[in-house]
């Protein structure tokens, strides 16, 4: 498994491991957002990986969005593979609501990260986890 | 075939057609960017498409940045489905470059777009024609 990017490691929070990726959700109580991360090495680009693996990224991205409707009712899901300011493959999974503090504008890289408290957990992610597919997700004790 | 939504057909123009997707350049000369619209009627959500279609939208994306990488040399790739504003689901696929006026941060709704002149193509049009698989495009007449 490769290193988690220190960016990465800083501002998420682990979810948990699928074979392909590490789930994880950002520490931004403003929206709920998740983040895979394949565990390739040195994956950079999403068309970069083997075919196989992009579909089933892109797999996993329809599972969590699915869930992320039940658990938080988005307006509308944010799906974006960037990668500028973080070099390490990473897409993301936005729910977005027509009363967040971004809408209709993207999230990235604008206004004040607003943390929860340490300890605290996104109030959506019990309901999150009740609509993953109960084989999805393993622990992730890295 | 599903109308064209009016901001779409206003900000881009037509490259072609897959069996799937409307391909479009955004007329913006910041940025060579690319935009695929599945002609489903009614597609708002990536994951809500049938599967093998979610797949295959991937698969464009991936045939586009390749061409693009070729055409545009950009720095990265950045790919992203939103719909905030535009709910007819597209998605783009930009290059990016570390001299770009908008680098690293995204590039929805920052800043001024410059469109080309009426009949001028982007300079890097013509290479990332050439670089598409024969097959991969049909003409698009709407």
């Amino acid at each position: 498994m490769s290193e988690l990017h220190p960016s990465l490691a800083r501002d998420t929070m682990v979810l948990g491991q699928t074979p392909l990726s590490r789930v994880r959700w950002m520490n931004d109580r403003r929206f709920p957002w998740l983040m895979l991360i394949p565990k390739h090495a040195d994956a950079v680009e999403w068309h970069h990986l083997p075919t196989a693996e992009q579909h089933q990224l892109l797999d996993e991205m329809a599972v969590l969005a699915r869930a992320l409707e039940c658990a938080a009712s988005p307006d509308k899901i944010n799906v974006g593979a960037l990668g500028n300011r973080v070099p390490q493959l990473h897409l993301h999974v936005i729910g977005r609501h027509e009363h967040d503090p971004c809408w209709p504008g993207p999230v990235w890289g604008q206004g004040e990260v607003e943390p929860y408290n340490p300890g605290e957990e996104p109030p959506w992610l019990h309901a999150l986890c009740a609509a993953l597919p109960n084989d999805f997700l393993e622990p992730d004790h890295d």
